[in-house]
């Protein structure tokens, strides 16, 4: 980034940080973050999965942080640690342009109505809009483009990408991500129908986002019908997720790009849904449960563990003749039922 | 909200606007809506689903909105009706703050181009955009970010919330309500291909949205390659959503979140689509049409009535063993049949 | 579009521009195109697919695109040409009011920061913003209320249209078409688990998109971890899309809409991915695959082909039947194997 402060560590520093042991030079600087086998002679690179360990040897990274099992094979100064990955989140923080840009201050373009409280050192970029009653948190972040609705909360050190959406009286926690095309508190799918025809449910419900929430690119979290939308602590939501009004999600639970859940569903913590997984309304999901890709959740699950549905890829020749035998599932098990009736019978 | 104005009714006042009858203290004044379990003094609740009857006795609500039914056992005040759901509905928009909110006017950041018509107590909010030649109906609201593309109709009492794109050359009728983040009129995905490369074709058709239609946060319906994609009257869209060009869908129609029209489609009038069901394109389907969520449909549907495709989510241990069988259905099928055959002849 | 220049053309300039034959009177003049029951006198129309040879004899178009060999049964003039869909194509964008729109220049309320550059004839709409360090090329169209973030690269005759998002350090190639509400380098879904809680992996990595690709409206494309996500040249996304970080798509890939890609996956060149498709990440898919909607692709693809998963829909009634049998599956199938053995066994 133009403005970016350009940052350089020496390997010393980057142990503190890190709680990591060096060995080799710790005086060298390192200014950068690539993997094996991109890392130039000025960047740190790491080890965390045993598949790249044939890239070790060849690296010409300044050092790598890794396992201090694989210390001696390294050829290079490095870092080790135990939980090398937790490592590796910790040092691309550190070298994001983003997190080392300069202040931006309010701009010229930001529309701040009346009544908005601005926490110190709030950042509003251009042609941001912050409606009436908003308060934003101490060093939050507003992106270009990015609306925040009349009597919404924001909490400290939260970052707005660009053209983010948060509606009216939704509250968000701290350290909050919202990525660009997202919205937060958008009306749930309400209406009466009366007989023939619909009749608007007004969504007077919120949004409450806890604390170290992530929320990805044009996803959608829906406002409650009556009560809130509730999304825990420590959620991560990736991108194109939809989440319908009333639902519930328990904290540390991470849900793939793609998800859908439909109303009133509570998601217990440490739930991991993978891409494109939709849920049922009205269901309860306990903690501890993962479902994989693309699979449909129509009942409520009570025992922690792994959940799929669906039907794997085949070539299209092959599937054409085994989804036409699907259709005839249950008459094929009439039919077994009835033969080993009759064998059994002679 | 903040500058909302906050109204008080009698339930004198509601049981006329609703057609309900007062059971108890009609003077009783109510300022908000909330649930049987949440409701406080000063507000009303309704009972409009036998599950939630036996939060009645406890309420602490001014009132409950309730079938005659059920009087004889409300603790509070009531207003009784045939279809207290129906009564819920128009409660929760007489609560509504947004439809309380005082009128913004023309926000000074916002850039009308010459040559739109605006209806009378239009409002845009702060940095919309009209672009050249719209024209926008009566009390009509552009939310703040939104932007309204050339030669592009609003009808009347319509709102565009926040960050909200008509792009060009779009038709949308009264009432409509388009959510955050939709799009409605991006190019419909055309292409000929040349045997080696991929050439555009411009999508030179239009949207036409009906009246009273509403569209989700982050959906998007496309316009017509020649001709429009028409959106028919009281259909109502959830988030997530994507109508492909020349799609059309009948009145009174409800699609849940992230369903998927491809291109031609005609779905026909009281249709409901659950959430994440895929249409494939060049269809017809009937009127009454119900398809259940996450289902595909890849051929036209004559009959009215519910439909659905997939398998139901089960342990994951459970679900391998299944699926690797999916596989060999048809030569299941094949064996079956060959043993039948064989007990026959016999 | 109010402000866009009406182009007349001669049936010979046209034939002269898509290298077709002119049978009929050549000094003919159209002012726009259309199908051929819509077509009026002023208009062309053109026959690319048999099913509508029947429109054909009652059209009231001025001439008709079409294969030599249906020019005998064409009751007015005709252009023919081989690949008349191609022709078709070019035609569209000859008509096209967008193409014909006079360039709108620099709007005074859009936000251009320090050192951007700006090619020649660049045009950006109200309320657009362009942060420091982007470089944008000639005759390049940036809409309403885009953002291009810091840093960013978009080559030559691109458009931007409303409220698209470009984060800092994408790289876009030429002629690009980017839909509103799509979003070009959000964060790439990244986290390292302590074993209680989830720490940020930043996305230090950006997205790179070649010639002449086209995004569609509310589309997401995620920027890399550590190196960028690659998108080839002639790469066609349709609306809805999600493709995670250091995902990369070879050149003349067609994805259609609401398809999820995870991260890390390779997908050939000339593939075409149906609407709603998953593929699962890490994986490689070979050149020329075609994958029918809505299949979830779990395994990398080798050979090329069309590929499926799931079921057809069917009535409710008949599916539940089924879809209670698919969890018996593996169990009917050894029963199967079981009475095979003690017929054999006779």
């Amino acid at each position: 980034m133009t403005d970016a402060i350009s940052h350089r560590y020496t390997l010393y520093d980057l142990a503190e940080r890190l709680g990591a042991e060096v060995v080799g030079d710790g005086s060298r600087q390192v200014a950068g973050l690539a993997t094996l086998s991109d890392a130039g002679p000025d960047e740190i690179s790491f080890l965390a999965n045993k598949a790249y360990l044939k890239h070790l040897a060849g690296t010409r990274a300044a050092a790598v942080l890794l396992h201090p099992s694989y210390a001696g094979e390294c050829p290079v100064a490095c870092l080790t640690l135990d939980n090398p990955y937790l490592g590796y989140a910790e040092l691309s923080r550190l070298f994001d342009p983003l997190a080392n840009r300069p202040a931006q201050g309010i701009h010229d373009s930001a529309v701040i109505e009346a009544g908005v409280s601005l926490g110190a050192d709030v950042q509003v970029g251009p042609q941001a809009v912050i409606e009436a009653g908003a308060v934003i948190g101490d060093r939050t972040v507003i992106g270009p483009g990015s609306v925040v609705g009349a009597d919404s909360r924001i909490g400290a050190d939260s970052r707005l990408h660009a053209n983010v959406t948060v509606c009216h009286a939704v509250v968000i926690g701290e350290r909050a991500i919202l990525h660009s095309g997202c919205v937060i508190g958008g009306d749930g799918f309400g209406f009466a129908h009366d007989g023939s025809r619909w009749h608007k449910i007004a969504q007077l419900g919120g949004v409450v986002l806890g604390d170290d929430v992530e929320v990805g690119s044009c996803s959608s979290i829906d406002r409650g019908a009556l009560g809130d939308t509730l999304i825990g602590n420590d959620v991560k939501i990736d991108s194109q997720v939809q989440i319908a009004h009333n639902v519930q999600i328990g904290d540390h639970s991470a849900l793939a790009g793609c998800v859908g859940i439909a109303g009133s569903t509570k998601v217990g913590k440490h739930c991991m849904l993978g891409g494109g997984v939709g849920l049922s309304g009205h269901l309860t999901i306990c903690d501890g449960v993962q479902v994989t890709g693309m699979s449909l959740v129509t009942n409520s699950i009570n025992e922690p563990g792994i959940y799929s549905s669906g039907t794997g890829a085949m070539s299209n020749a092959q599937w054409r003749k085994n989804a036409v035998r699907f259709k005839q599932l249950d008459d094929i098990a009439k039919r077994l039922v009835r033969l080993e009736k009759h064998q059994g019978g002679r």
